[in-house]
């Protein structure tokens, strides 16, 4: 059984495994530094579908397919589905998931959602209520665009501090096991909100959010950063990944050389002109599945903190003046026994 | 730790006690036969706020700190809370709980949200992870008109299979301890989609997932639904309560005498010209804190299968001209150690 630490952090009792793993991802993210890492890239976006909602749904369930393939399972092997995406009322997951007929629990954590689904699985696998799960999330950029900000015909200008919604997906499977990487602990995050109202700029929104739940982590076990290789955080982009620093250094705590955030990593952030970087359920969840699960697998790095980041706005708090709340759950994974 | 029997029940192990819980509802509410069980009702949906969203949310906040009182506790000695609401990005629950400070997972599953809340959190307080979570839902007619249908001064007609979204919320905290109603076993619901496209007819997109979680219910435990008092569902309403007692009754199991919707209950449906009931995460939420929990406490019902449902379209699914995927978790509650 899990065991709590402080406030908000609960250690795993057992070697909760990541069994499996598959990612998907757009033309652009397939264009980008990491673009060789996904198990598929669509060429147009569509993944063979006639909307971008359907699209995404589409993705959603091609990854989850491969991932359980890639385990060499039947869904009616998995025990309990959590899954969530951007869109109003998480159709994205609610379409791609109704003929896998696994019981599910849909999630909503924005884009802090593959942390989320990494946490309650890895509690349900270690406490035993689970003997295996599955986490699924995305997001497309063109379901995003039409439904946050602009119609993509409308040619709408971003601004400096905004981010791109990532085309991507992953998807994660968890069971006890003793092949690494493990899920060592988790920590729930408490929503944060320090009154950034600039919806085109949530790197700004989440990073205070992000800075509470990785100092909760590191309040609660008594660990510090360089316990690990890298702290990973899901889509802060520039700005954001600035503020996470700088609010770390006012405590005394050093993040500069080991933080990275998948934001930062998926795109060229100057070629591909993405300003302040990628963003979406998708970016985190493609970075973890594409590239930090297989590097913890294969031993090239030995433990990462994951703290994707979501932003709980939506575009009516905007209009109507609200400020936009933050939230990050974080996972300790390790490649190591 | 939680048995799991079958596909997707888990038996709890433990006395998982609902140790308080809190409602509160709008004017129409309290003008319905159940009218006086709410601890608090607004004389004008606005709970004091300027707009809607913010209405629902302090709604949210209302009811959670009556809750939290009700208990002798403060928010600190919560160890999970699980919310979320109807509203795009699950705003409603967003903007309530910043303030509370407790670590937060937000859940989507529409109108069944309750019953995923109480899931999550059984599970959560019977395997230890948890000492005590709170759940908090609720629904606002004006904001869920304006987001899903037309604003309301457009006054658009209402079709004669249409449901009324109740201005209301339930907030529940859960422990182990021997006072009841107690927490007995839970099930995960399945998407179900059979088709149904209109949606202003939910409770018929709605009643297969019912029957599949309930039918679930039975199959896993091999009780008989002559086992409780009631099988309550959340808002079917006429129309599902009807497809419900149907799909039952083609399986040969008779639902028909102790079925009892709360979107059925919560209006006088005729006088109160709510067409085919109640419905919004708020009124199976009202519902089950505001009269449900009060009878288990004080014995006048003994055991009762409590599975809200939730129809997982959006707008933009029915705009795209899609079916209406439905879901439903159950919890059997009990006053009975």
């Amino acid at each position: 059984m899990a065991k709590k630490l402080g406030r908000a952090t609960w250690l795993m009792d057992s070697f909760v495994s990541v069994s499996a793993f598959a990612s998907s991802a757009g033309k652009k993210e397939s264009e980008g530094p990491f673009g060789s890492i996904f198990d598929y890239v669509d060429p147009d976006d569509r993944f063979g579908q006639q909307s971008f909602e359907e699209a995404e749904s589409a993705m959603q369930g091609l990854t989850l397919q491969t991932a359980i393939e890639k385990r060499g399972i039947k869904p009616e092997e998995i025990d309990i589905l959590f899954g969530g995406d951007l869109l109003n009322q998480c159709i994205g997951t609610s379409f791609a998931l109704k003929d896998f007929r696994v019981p599910f629990l849909g999630i909503y954590g924005a884009c802090s959602t593959i942390s989320e689904g990494l946490l309650l699985s890895s509690l349900s696998v270690d406490s035993g209520i689970a003997e295996r799960t599955a986490n699924i999330t995305s997001s497309h950029f063109c379901t995003a665009e039409r439904q946050y900000r602009f119609p993509l015909e409308y040619g709408g200008q971003r601004t400096p501090n905004s981010q791109w919604t990532a085309t991507a997906c992953g998807a994660i499977i968890l069971e006890k096991g003793i092949e690494p990487p493990f899920i060592k602990a988790v920590t729930v995050g408490t929503i944060e909100d320090k009154g950034i109202v600039d919806a085109n700029n949530m790197g700004a929104a989440m990073a205070p959010a992000a800075y509470s739940t990785i100092k909760q982590f590191f309040e609660d076990t008594g660990l510090l950063p360089d316990s690990f290789d890298f702290i990973v955080t899901g889509d802060l982009g520039l700005v954001g990944s600035r503020l996470l620093i700088e609010l770390a250094e006012a405590d005394g705590i050093d993040l500069r050389s080991r933080h990275l955030d998948c934001g930062k990593m998926l795109y060229e952030i100057d070629r591909q002109d993405v300003h302040a970087g990628g963003s979406g359920c998708g970016c985190a969840a493609s970075m973890l599945c594409g590239h930090f699960l297989p590097s913890l697998k294969s031993g090239r790095m030995k433990n990462i903190l994951f703290a994707a980041t979501g932003a709980l706005l939506s575009p009516t708090s905007t209009q109507q003046g609200k400020s936009i709340p933050g939230i990050s759950h974080l996972a300790w994974i390790s490649g190591e026994a």
